[in-house]
C-alpha cells in the first residue's frame, strides 16, 4: 500500500539537511523565522527549480508539498535543538552528503529523459546538487562558498562523468545512477576530510 | 468603451508605489537613471515574473507596455518630487500596501487557475507581493529587507488562507479575492502600527 | 562543407571577452578554479538564458557545447596570459563591445521572432547583452557595475530602437540588425571613449 523506497529517505534527509544549512546561516544573519524559512526553502529546492525551469519543466515542489513540510521540519528542528547544532555538525555534514549525491543523480536523470545531450545532463546535475546553495549565500548577501572552499560542485561534475562511463560500458541506468551518487559521496567526504581544495586565481599584476 | 476598472487604478498605484521604493534605494546607492529605472521595474515586476516563469506562463508584462510605463512615470516621480518624497511616505506605504494586497490576489488567482493546489497558490500569491523586493534589495547588494523588519510576506501568506478558507465555505472567487486582499492590507497596516515582529532565530551556541 | 561565418566569429570573440570578464573579477575576489569558470560561463550566457526563460524557449546553450567550450577557452587563457590581461585590456575592451552588439541584436531578432511586440524586443536585446554583467556582480557580490558606470545597458536600448526604426522603414532584417550591432557598438565606444555618464539621481533631504 504504503511503501517508503530507500530513494524518498535519502530525499528527506537530504532536504533537511540543505533546509537546516540555510535556516543556519539566515539565523546568524538575524533573519526572522519568515526569512529563515524561506532561506532553507530556498537552499533545499533552489537547485532543482533552476534545473526545472529550464528543462521546461514544472518545478517539481509545485505538485508535491514534502519538500515544503520538510522544511517547516528543519525549521522546528532548528529551534527546538538551536544549541545542540554544533555537536550534530558530523551527523548534519553527512546528511547534506547524502543529499548532494542523491540530488545529482535526479538531475542527470531528468536531463537525459527530456532528451538533452550528456554534459548537459552533467551541468544540470550539478545545478540540482549546488545551485540551492548558490542562491541561498546570494540571499544573505555572502560570496558563494561553494566557489571559494573544498570541492563541492566538482563533486557533482565528476560524479556525471562517472554515470555517463557506466551508460556508455552498457550498464543500466539504476546501476549508473548508484555509482554516481557514490562518486559523488565519495569525492566530497575525502575532499572534506584531507582539505582538498582547488587552486585560486592568483590575483593580476 | 474605456473603462477603468478599480482593479486597474489599485493595479496602477501598486505598480507605482512599487517601482518608486525600488528607485529610491538604487539613488540612495548612487545608481545612474538607467540602473535606478531598472531597479524599479524589476522590484515592480518581478515577483510576478518569476510566478508567471514558475507557473509555465509568458509574463504578464512582456504583451502589455502598462507596468513600463507605470515605472517611468515612478522614475520622472521620483525626478521631480525629491525632495517631498520623504513627506509623502504616508501615502507610499498606503500606496505599496495596496500593491502589497492586489499582486497578492492576483498570484494565488492565476496558480488556481493554471491548476496547481492551495499551498502552490499561497505561495505564488506571496511571491508574487513580496518577491519584487527580494529581487530589488539582491541587485542594490543588501540583505532582502522582509526577512527582517515587521511582518510583510507573511500577511501574504496569512491572505492566501482567508481566500481559501473563504473558498471552501463555498464564497465565490471575487469575495474570495476581496477578503484576501483586506486581509493582507489590513494585517500589513497593523504590523506596521503596533511594530509586530516575528521572533529571530537566535545565534548558535 | 564547414563554413565559419563573421556571426559566429563575433559570437566566439563575445563569449571569450565576457566570460573572460567574470572569469577576472571571481579571481580577484579569490574564487577557486571552479568558481571562476562557473562566473565566466554565467557572465557569457546568464543574459541570453534569462531571455530564453521569458520567452519560453529551451536555453540556447543547452543543445550546442560550443559557449561552454569557449568559456573553458576563456579559463585557460587567463591562468597562461594573467599577468598579460592588463596590457591587453584595450583588445577585450574591444571584444566585449562586439560581444554586446552581437547579442543585443540576437536578443532582440529572437523575440521578434517569437512574436512579441517591438519594445519587449528591445527589453531582451538589452537583457541578452547586459543580463550577464548583472548576474556576475550578484555572484560576486557586489552592485552590478552597468547600473553605475559609463554607459552600457543604454547602448543596447538605443541599438533596439534604432532596428525598429529601421524595420518601420521598410529595410530588411538583416541590414536592421547591422545597423542596430554598429549604433550598439559606436554608442558604447564613444561613452568610454568620452566617459559619457547617465546623471545619477541625488540622495533625498
Amino acid at each position: 500500500m504504503f511503501e517508503i523506497t530507500l530513494v524518498q529517505v535519502f530525499d528527506f534527509i537530504g532536504t533537511l539537511a540543505f533546509a537546516i544549512s540555510g535556516i543556519r546561516l539566515a539565523s546568524a544573519k538575524h533573519f526572522d523565522l519568515f526569512g529563515a524559512y524561506v532561506v532553507g526553502v530556498t537552499t533545499a529546492i533552489g537547485g532543482g527549480t533552476m534545473r526545472d525551469v529550464l528543462l521546461g519543466l514544472s518545478p517539481f515542489w509545485m505538485s508535491n508539498s514534502f519538500y515544503l513540510i520538510c522544511s517547516a521540519i528543519a525549521l522546528v528542528w532548528v529551534i527546538i535543538f538551536r544549541k545542540l547544532l554544533v555537536r550534530q555538525n558530523n551527523t548534519w555534514f553527512l546528511f547534506d552528503t547524502i543529499g548532494l549525491a542523491l540530488f545529482t543523480v535526479t538531475g542527470v536523470e531528468k536531463t537525459i529523459t527530456a532528451g538533452f545531450p550528456f554534459w548537459t545532463a552533467i551541468i544540470m546535475g550539478t545545478l540540482t546538487g549546488a545551485g540551492g546553495g548558490v542562491l541561498r549565500d546570494v540571499f544573505i548577501n555572502e560570496e558563494p562558498l561553494i566557489f571559494r572552499k573544498e570541492i563541492y560542485a566538482l563533486a557533482c561534475v565528476v560524479g556525471g562523468i562517472a554515470y555517463f562511463i557506466c551508460a556508455r560500458c552498457g550498464i543500466g541506468t539504476v546501476t549508473s545512477g548508484i555509482v554516481c551518487g557514490i562518486v559523488v559521496f565519495l569525492m566530497r567526504i575525502l575532499a572534506v576530510k584531507y582539505r582538498l581544495h582547488l587552486p585560486t586565481l592568483k590575483g593580476e599584476e
